[in-house]
């Protein structure tokens, strides 16, 4: 399965329109075609493929999208889907197959596939699982696109950005994780909520472990300039360390929240994949939290994929932001780092 | 169930922030809250839905975006999902509600609730219980927005564009069914991709009934400039009538492959009513195919609504194109009117 | 001189197409025409006022933009130059008109005009003659449009925004100065292209009065989430107060340095006009510093404006930032701040 | 004269803020530097180059924009204005020097660079003195970016695109004129503006060469589907010839109105530049009426360039439009060969 309509010389129905265009005659070259063309393919066509190939769509970000999923009819399905727009978009090639093939030459993977829990199995045997289908995934789009960066959504997300890495070889800073970007984005919109201000006048990280071992980063996080902790202590405005771990909690909680009221989360993963890929792919050289390899920062020990206020632009990660820890801080993420690295030692890569 | 977020002075976890601003001390006003302000209801939080909503969201058409659905877990999920993704987009209210009076004020409500077959049910049954869902969503719609945009999507789109109409008691101007406006960018990806140009410089209309017996208007058909029947005459390229049914056949039954394939249809809608929400509430004057009151054009009599290429704006329904038919495509838009009207007959409004 | 072309039913060249389109014939009705539909009126069409003009059309942040000069060819020239790109915009009404009625309804009102200091004029002299100008522009500006949100760039615009707010008779959230809103955005360029980051990265707000005797707010100076004070400090990182002293003396003097190169500056108030008028006529309550009634904040007394980072939207300034500033800092706000007063003072309004 | 800030580990005021970032420490890779990443150059920094540039910038059409002109101090200001925008626009690598060498690796170099005429001076004079320019513009940018598409927006804008052709030794598809691009945009906007529609649904294509002895090609014109020339008979709408070029003539004198108005011409060339710009460089295999070797089409001969309907993509010119031309409209394109040939062949290339 390639392209949905036949790109033969007879046309739909069987007319020949070709002519309509004349050919330039003369002594004609054109650039190469793998050149200065933006392509980004995601693999998994599920909820949240699907939602992040959308919003990538409407967002006019790559020149060409490639899907690729095993079930080739819903594949076929949701290609078709977004070819019928065509008229009301930016003009990119869509594209959707079985076979990594249909990445070739991709700037940008985003995996999103990944098993599913059955009842009773025990999360070391997911992981697992896991693991055996990204070694179906990672090693064939390495090959179709040696240059790429990878961006991993699912989930556990960072032991699997690290089996990733491993299995694709590639330098790290060509690999990363989805990670906290969009916890963060949550965390900031509930504070922007509260004061009715624009989310993306709140500064805020989430970052370690993606999930319940997250650390917010209460110290650096600000509002229109505003230190969001300093600005208590000088108001004397009182508070309890407690109410700063309950909206943490409410963060954390609302991942599954969403899953609870409608069965998966799509949009907001969609738009947080989206927002990477644009500071990745136009080389925005903007900060991000997002799991990248983080051996060596924070006294980090160990090759763990973690959460960082990460740089990111064209080159993949460039740099991770020195930001201010507490020693408790600073001590939970090497602690979720003991953990991951130890459930990592137990996958046999 | 109202903003998700509480809008109270004790923030997220019980902290109190709200003391970051000063507030202006001297004498101020605010313009009227409900002017220049731009709202958009989406009635049916299934999958046309909610990919109308996001779509609407990405694209950024509405200060605020306002849901309703009878399923509350699911309507609160989704809009937490799209809430969450704050910090990726430009500042938009969203709220979601069981209850009518969330879509106060509205510029534009589209409505894509609708009933589902049952197994056996005849078509006449189906539509029965589809006008009653209507009695009980247009009434409190257009209590709630006076001087709203009505945009039917559901199906059968004209039938129930016309059902909209009568219990809203609107000027049929504001009234139009989403109709043929995506059969038609169908039909130009379906040209385009032939051709390897872009589908926005194909011209390609398919007017009256949604659904098999839509009309293909061979005659107005071009590819940049160039009228594609015409062409092939002058070139003396051969070609059947029966190739040009094949196409329009494809373009018919595309919408019926999505479904098989992938269980319904999505995105490609959301595009479609994303593109005419922008033409209608930005003014920006511009021809779709859609499901508009045909009374007494091209000879047809009675209150149908059928897709017809009409000028839409600000004010809706701003005029119809008057686009050449021959004897026979006027004459099947006349007989599709025809049945149409004999249908409503029995509909008992 | 109102619209380009004529609106007859006689066309171009004299043929009448205007049977092009059916109009509908039952019952029909429009919306309000002045509802919900954006109106920016700019004052002004020298290089400042068409930088903004064209910014504004670009980014699509109006339905209708209207321009007001008193050289009536140069302002016909500039409305056709803009209308001419019709085909590559999305629609936007353009009026041009040396009579204020063309600013009829605006949302917003952009003043650019001011005289040019005269060889030898002293600076109070020049100031008298732009309260006369504004004498002529504010008081049919605000009976055109009562409602509007006045933004002054005219300079000195912390002055001439007083004015402004004097001779409308506005009330003080309605009325504002595009004050540092500029000097911060080069502020966080120097920051930026330094650190070769985002300068969206970059936190940096210059407060205060426009021009040199502005101030730099370098404790809430923050790059990527870490602030970048006590970054120096926790890092031990020596630097001497000059040091951040001739920072800011190159953003102030960059605007210098850009009218000594090129004769004036535009495209960078341009965007700094349009980004205020998003934050405005969108809703985005974001904070920008910008020129506002500054009575009352950090001990200031009396009715001067000044740019202190204030919270925009829809209904104008809804909240100015308790950003902490030094006593040293703060002590040079009161200081300009008593300065303008006695300016202002000697304007007999 | 390179990047206006130093990017050595000094910053802004002699702190040093690298350390605000972590590098990554393990085995890294950057793909290559040219490697997709788009660059636009624009030759001439006057009020064509400058509106050319901004609206590159504005619509984030590339991610690196150079500017090359041969007054440094004029070219540093633009430079300086454009970067202090940078919190407004997405982040784009903005440069400009005097010498060639910054146009290195370009995607797309659009030159504007011309000489003015002086008084008393002949056409053929004035075009020789072009001519000499050219020959010190187009071997360096040739030889800087070997694979870049040149876009001639100087007038006369068919001759020169011929010299630069011959002087960058380029295969035809990678050289195009913006030719009667704006034109036919003045031409739609007269026609939408009678009929109060959007410019985008009305098709018109003015080609020949760019000035009075242009074509209106009024057999392929139409109003959202409807052939204006075939409707007006269909009709029985009577109109004279002379009408028709009335509105022809309206069109190419609404350029010299501009220029007699405002002095010159910018904003709509900007557009012009910037919406073929996109249809280059993203793919869009668009349509739009440019300058292109002509030779062999509607039996032409000889090696001129003329405006024709192009199918315009990331590999240059793919294809012209077989738009139907009526016997004399196919004439006078012919004449308008036989003198631009008549002419070039005085230019001694």
């Amino acid at each position: 399965m390639q392209k949905s309509a036949s790109a033969s010389s007879l046309g739909p129905g069987g007319i020949d329109l070709s002519q309509i265009f004349f050919k330039p005659t003369q002594n004609t070259s054109t650039p190469s075609p793998t050149k200065r063309h933006t392509k980004i393919s995601v693999i998994g066509a599920g909820n949240v493929g699907m939602a992040i190939a959308q919003t990538i769509l409407t967002q006019d970000l790559a020149d060409e999208l490639a899907l690729v999923d095993a079930k080739a009819d819903k594949l076929r399905g949701e290609m078709l889907d977004l070819q019928h727009a065509a008229a009301f978009l930016p003009r990119t090639r869509i594209l959707a197959s079985t076979d990594y093939s249909a990445t070739d030459g991709s700037d940008l993977c985003i995996v999103t596939a990944g098993a599913r829990q059955n009842p009773g199995e025990s999360r070391l045997n997911l992981l697992q699982r896991n693991v055996e289908m990204f070694q179906g995934i990672i090693p064939p789009l390495a090959r179709s696109s040696p240059d790429t960066i990878l961006m991993i959504v699912s989930n556990p997300v960072d032991v699997l950005t690290y089996v990733a890495w491993k299995l694709s070889g590639f330098p790290s800073n060509r690999v990363i994780g989805s990670g906290t970007n969009l916890d963060s984005s949550r965390f900031r919109f509930l504070i922007a909520d509260h004061l009715d201000v624009n989310a993306q006048d709140v500064q805020a990280y989430i970052v370690g472990e993606h999930g319940d071992s997250s650390v917010a980063l209460w110290s650096s996080i600000s509002v229109g300039g505003v230190p969001v902790l300093s600005f208590l202590e000088k108001q004397q405005i009182p508070y309890e360390k407690e109410a700063l771990e309950r909206i943490h909690k409410a963060v954390v909680e609302s991942a599954d929240e969403v899953i609870s009221l409608k069965g998966y989360t799509s949009w907001a993963i969609g738009y947080s994949a989206a927002n990477l890929a644009r500071s990745l792919l136009r080389d925005q050289r903007k900060i991000h939290p997002v799991s990248v390899l983080a051996n060596g920062f924070y006294g980090i020990a160990g090759d763990v994929f973690l959460s960082l206020p990460a740089l990111l632009g064209r080159g993949g990660v460039l740099g991770v932001t020195n930001v201010h820890l507490t020693d408790e801080e600073a001590q939970r993420l090497r602690n979720s780092a003991r953990t991951i690295s130890e459930v990592q030692s137990q996958l046999g890569l």
